[in-house]
């Protein structure tokens, strides 16, 4: 990724002093982050040392990720603009896509009987018979995904929070509830599907949006939930209870409150066949690095030309 | 599918005598079958009783396949007329990018990982990075394959028997090269491949094509080689000393030689981070069943019409 920023930088402005920062080097941070005006990295990395007040002169915060929460929860004061990369989209989409083959093709299974040199025949669902809720879907990822989704023919529902959406992929949109607590969801976008997808951001309305009875409508559609957002979308308990009631028959999930997932907690207790636990790789900053570079290059050069920032934070809705 | 099929048949000919055939009542066999003019079914189960001469009046035979290999090759005579069922396109590019995705993403590991509740971050491609080779790139199968590899972004070469080929979805194409025996392959279709998918039907030309040391020019670029056609195009020993001399690094097969693959075959030896079986599943004519039906239907519309009909079998070339 440095390589490609260095390169870039030189040929529009020589004004501009970079400094490539070890952020395990302590000494490094005390000497280039007081004067930083700009800084482009890892949320989880470099909050602790914005908030030490190492980077008083700080105007910028280019994010590497999607997720910005790490940032907008964490930093203790928001005179500054924080950008994302929203370049996830793909990355996720071929993490659901492969996820939900595998489910309706019994990969797994498969395995165990090629594993006891058994031919075990078994029948499937085309994509194109199945019926896919997207919980974010006008956001970048979403809007990937539902691309994806209907490239194999599959019926989209969207879920988003704004009454006006508009994206050829989705079949019908839904409009979450603002409410005083977290976002409501309309019951009719929750029932009959075989895919429940959750691409939404950690913030204060999104935060336990399915904890509770939530997923209880989806009882009797042998739904599969497929977390690809944030974690505390859905509190563990209630997560165990809606495998274990049969609200929902399966889970795969890629997002947890507390990462790495801790040893002792109940969702490996669950078994394969209930969940699919994977450790937050639907969408990887280095895979993506070419691409997270590229949107730097773009808001840099708005910066310097006084130009307003792309994918800029809204401090208050969290994203 | 019967029910599909009276429901249409009977709005258009009252003319037409319809039977619904157990294949394991001889007695119905025996009863029906030497008065049928036209047969609909299942080519390995009907063949036997084709040849049998069960069948003196028949003059069409529409198969529930599109792998028509067990008609051309077993029939004693050739007046009649095969047609195929052209419609698992969809299916078995869902398989193909399923388990392209799921190598890639690394399922099985992290599967694997969850097991002993670890929490194994590992990297990935993404599928646009990722360059495919389709054999049969012209066929049904090969052009909606081509549309998915496309649709995430993948380069597309394709390899045909004709010298004209169009589709948008193929990036270049190779033409497979005549010869007395087997049809050869061009160098440079087969160099610098992630994945090299066959769904080429089984024929004089096709079989043994990958046989011997063909795959060696597929060394050094980790090539993945999937075949979802016919499991004569590579002999077992070649395929063994491909993945054994690293010419391919993995292989992914759904169809075999002998189907079920035997117990004894050498495959099952090779382990599944060398080979992944599934047993000829990347398309059922059961889920496909109502395609098929449509298919019949609209042949016999055009048979009763005295029209030419659709996906005609070419008894020389064998599909």
């Amino acid at each position: 990724m440095i390589d490609v920023i260095k390169s870039c930088v030189n040929q529009f402005s020589n004004n501009l002093q970079f400094n490539y920062v070890n952020p395990n080097d302590i000494s490094q941070l005390h000497q280039y982050f007081p004067s930083a005006h700009i800084i482009f990295g890892e949320p989880l990395t470099f909050i602790p040392f914005i908030n030490q007040s190492f980077t008083t002169n700080l105007k910028w915060f280019q994010s590497t990720y999607a997720g910005v929460d790490a940032i907008v929860k964490k930093s203790k004061n928001n005179n500054y603009i924080v950008t994302r990369a929203p370049v996830f989209g793909q990355h996720m989409s071929e993490y659901c896509l492969g996820h939900i083959i595998s489910h309706e093709r019994h990969f797994p299974l498969l395995r165990e009987a090629q594993l006891n040199k058994q031919w075990l025949t078994c029948s499937y669902r085309l994509l194109s018979s199945l019926r896919v809720g997207i919980m974010g879907a006008s956001g970048e990822i979403g809007q990937s995904l539902a691309r994806t989704c209907k490239h194999f023919g599959m019926y989209v529902k969207g879920l988003a929070n704004s009454q006006q959406n508009t994206n050829e992929f989705v079949d019908k949109w839904y409009q979450s509830i603002p409410t005083t607590a977290t976002f409501g969801i309309p019951r009719e976008f929750l029932i009959n599907l075989d895919y429940l997808i959750s691409t939404l951001p950690s913030t204060s309305q999104t935060k336990n949006m399915l904890s509770g009875d939530v997923l209880s409508v989806c009882n009797g559609s042998n739904t599969v939930f497929i977390n690809i957002g944030r974690g505390d979308i859905i509190d563990e308990q209630s997560l165990v209870n809606a495998l274990n009631n049969n609200y929902i028959t399966h889970a795969i999930l890629d997002v947890f409150i507390d990462e790495p997932l801790p040893v002792t907690s109940r969702l490996y207790d669950l078994g394969t066949h209930k969940i699919q636990i994977t450790p937050h790789i639907s969408a990887s900053s280095s895979v993506a690095s070419y691409d997270i570079a590229q949107i730097f290059i773009r808001n840099l050069k708005r910066y310097i030309n006084g130009e307003s920032l792309l994918f800029v934070v809204d401090w208050k809705k969290g994203y």
